[in-house]
């Protein structure tokens, strides 16, 4: 009989065999992925360090590959905290190492983006990618680099250490691939574009292969607050995590083990929790053991509801002496508590009405634009926020659709447009409700951040459809949709007015001269006085006319 | 300044972080996609050694979990290959480790599926997972096990040998995870009859928390053949694959080297492609070195096109002492070279049109139906094969658009439809030619084989937009769509025929006897040879109307 056999293979092996869902899937869609990741990962490492970032991004040809495509050269320079030299050659080659594993809100998610342009680089010209760093101090650092893929390991090619007399800091990275620029060309300018729209601090340059110089000077050197790291939300947790944490925790008790790991849990929070899920128990000196409803919380003490007094809790066990099976109660119980306070969302950076509004107004100059900014929001324990924003005339193309805009955490999203939950909810909304048909020249922008955003693939390309998400962007949509709406038709009645003015302007000068002369009077009648009556009439019969439909 | 910290993660650690990405999205996919995976391990697994699977699936109530979500056990019973002992706790316990990494047309392609089934059953439960199997010789292997997630490991719980008495082969799997079945039910059902219609031979039993029983029996024993291993197709290659069989090969020259290690490349498309790429060179003993146009082959032997005498050809260089530059190059010109064959799909086991048409008449009962198979064709090296069938009315719903049957390597595809490139070629055909309508009762089913299906996503939800891929289909669909037009066309005929011969049956016995009487002859005129020439006169007609449209 045939056997099965099996080999074993490394995480960079993987991505090398499947790059389609790292976003790496044609030559024009590899050169497009390849200068993002980069760029997003030097507007991370200035926006950690609170630095406005100086981006230059310049891509050279190098020579033909085949027909079709071209090899380039990349090369992405940064103002950002730099990189220490010891983690150098695995931040860039290899796979599944990062500073992303976090929970805080950046660009990067997985830690992959940067090693996988390298890695096809490699793939595709074999080359070595050269990497040159500072943090600030005293040396820069140089290195030339390749990947191991088989063994997911940097090789060090050479090395090289230079004084860094001018204090520089930001990291330099340079390799060559094979790729499709002509193709992808629109997508690059109109990501640079984007990103520029939604990063108004950073300085922005790309140089392309024919030497044409785009360039996005910030509009200011505010930087939104720098996105803090949180801790796990008590209803985003699972039997992995609790058993991480566990290990790692130097807590002898489960209060404080939930105090000190968990996002918002205070003393009272704990203690609350620990009592339902009956990990201690709260007695009263007369009425012995109180199950949870014969506790009434007194200025954050536990009461006996009978007596008043104040009741004695049991102390709580060691985490480390859980069982499996407590563990996984504990899972359970952690999901089911209804007492945990939302996630606080002061570890998010939302873009904000004024930002959003300023970057569409420059973008697109539209007769009318209204914002909406959401409440914070959860998904498995992820705080989210979603901001939206549409707009109508000025310079928005009318093409029988919608023209979307979708960002996340900041960065545009350019692919696979009709697979986001955005475009989803944007389709199923009953659009004739507001008056508002497809073939309107209208702009819908989306933006969503996040500690972890909900991405479908490893490309980044689109967010899935969590029912979170998708409830958060309905309603904005909605609200945004009414004030649209108001707008179209305060809109029609201006036009309607503008129309009967002209009529009563045009006929009465000519009224009141015939009826002048035919009094026989030489002053004409204050026509502007009738005017304005008629105006009001006017104003008032739209309105009326609105509530009839 | 801020510094950004570094760690590595386990390729376990990734997907445990990701699972979104892998399709363990939320309570109710998880539950699907666990099924999903191990079912199609399973037929793989059977296939492999050319035995009809026998598969059967349980799915058992454990005890609730949280307000929407329950503990289940699954059990996965197979009767395929086996997998030998020293395997087995790395096939289940080690994510990017398994039998799948091959250029060999397989229902799996990540080597992924059964790890995360087990990883989100362990973070979720806390259980370990329970496999049995055996290789069909004289000891049975059971294991009880858990993935150490941080290192990517297998820890062994435990191992039993028991011996074999009825020389069974096969393997079970079972353990517990968190789900939502109720919300997964019409998937999973959907999946199993999907599942049986393409799989004929396949006995699929699935007994669900309910204790429902699903009874899928097999139709045929007859098993297609089983796909073979293939080389890699030159235009498929990159520097690291090439990087990699020279490191592993035996051949002292580029001549054999080529021939040994590459799809369908045999001694005189070798010898062709060294001239063409520079590697050998070919000399007459009368005029020098030949140009590549200078060349004649004749019966295979390359010839002096003026003298006419054979060239001979200089000896090519060692593989392993090829420079990267010269690697590079080779791997360029393979891709520009224009001689080589294209892949040969004997590797392939497509449905065949008469499966095809069995499996949708069974189901649909349709009053039309045409299949399609389009020849072979290959992206990026990898040879594939599009099989496209339409069909009309019986049990098709109308529903204002069409349905959508997706199917790759005889697995069926039912989340994300609308990002599917089969989804868009649909969407994107100009229907209105082929007189068909989005209300019409129409079903169309699509299937794609490869030694490598382009998914777009891990969690194996639907096929990539290749260029390659998108072409055959909208060609496929183009085919079935006119014999369509034609169908319906010619129904349209006959019911105008039918309502035609209605009025003519109706009126002319009544004719027939009024003009009797009148005549005063007892015997009425023959009606049927009167009402067979209008018939055709009909049928003329008709036709005619047509060509006018």
């Amino acid at each position: 009989m045939a056997q099965a056999t099996f080999e074993e293979i490394s995480a960079s092996d993987f991505f090398y065999r499947n790059r389609d869902i790292a976003g790496f899937t044609n030559p024009s869609r590899a050169i497009f992925a390849a200068i993002r990741e980069l760029v997003e990962n030097s507007l991370d490492a200035a926006e950690t360090s609170n630095i406005p970032p100086d981006i230059y991004v310049r891509l050279s040809f190098e020579g033909e590959a085949t027909k079709e495509t071209q090899i380039y050269k990349l090369r992405v320079e940064d103002n950002g905290c730099g990189i220490q030299p010891r983690f150098i050659p695995s931040a860039f080659g290899q796979v599944l190492y990062g500073s992303k594993y976090k929970l805080k809100q950046m660009r990067g998610t997985f830690g992959l983006g940067g090693k996988m342009a390298v890695l096809y680089g490699q793939i595709t010209t074999h080359q070595p990618a050269f990497v040159t760093s500072s943090t600030g101090m005293a040396r820069i650092y140089q290195f030339r680099l390749m990947i191991d893929i088989q063994r997911n390991r940097p090789i060090i090619i050479d090395r090289k250490v230079i004084t860094n007399k001018e204090q520089w800091h930001g990291t330099i990275v340079e390799f060559t691939l094979e790729g499709d620029y002509l193709r992808a060309m629109p997508k690059i300018i109109e990501y640079f574009k984007q990103t520029a729209m939604v990063n108004p601090y950073a300085n922005l340059t790309f140089v392309d292969p024919k030497g044409r110089l785009y360039k996005f000077i910030r509009g200011t050197t505010d930087m939104p607050e720098p996105p803090k790291e949180t801790l796990p939300h008590p209803y985003g947790v699972d039997v992995e995590l609790l058993q991480r944490l566990i290990q790692i925790t130097s807590d002898k008790n489960m209060l404080d083990f939930l105090r000190h790991h968990f996002h918002r849990v205070g003393e009272i929070t704990a203690q609350k929790f620990l009592i339902f899920s009956g990990l201690i128990t709260a007695s009263c000196p007369k009425h012995d053991v109180l199950s949870q409803e014969q506790i009434t919380w007194v200025e954050g003490k536990p009461t006996c509801s009978r007596c008043g007094s104040e009741a004695r809790l049991s102390k709580s066990k060691n985490p480390k002496r859980l069982s499996h099976e407590e563990i996984v109660r504990l899972m359970q119980n952690l999901k089911k508590f209804k007492e945990f306070l939302p996630p606080d969302a002061s570890c998010l950076s939302p873009l904000g009405e004024e930002l959003l509004k300023a970057g569409i107004t420059k973008e697109l100059k539209p007769d009318y634009l209204v914002v909406h900014q959401r409440k914070p929001s959860t998904y498995a324990g992820h705080p989210f926020i979603v901001e939206m924003g549409i707009a109508y005339g000025g310079e928005i193309p009318k093409k029988g659709s919608f023209t979307i805009y979708r960002f996340a955490n900041r960065i545009p999203l350019l692919y696979d447009e009709a697979s986001d939950v955005a475009y989803r909810v944007i389709m199923d909304m009953n659009w004739r409700r507001y008056k508002v048909a497809p073939d309107m020249p209208i702009a819908i922008v989306v933006h969503i951040c996040s500690t972890k955003v909900p991405y479908k693939t490893v490309g980044k390309e689109f967010i899935a459809d969590r029912p979170e998400v998708r409830r958060e962007m309905a309603n904005a949509l909605r609200e945004i949709g009414r004030q649209l709406q108001h707008f179209l038709s305060r809109q029609e009645h201006v036009h309607m007015e503008k129309r009967r003015l002209g009529v009563f302007s045009k006929y009465l000068p000519k009224i009141a001269q015939f009826s002048a002369k035919l009094a026989g009077k030489e002053r004409l009648p204050d026509i502007d006085k009738l005017l304005k009556s008629v105006q009001k009439y006017g104003e008032e019969e739209s309105q009326h006319s609105e509530k009839e439909e």
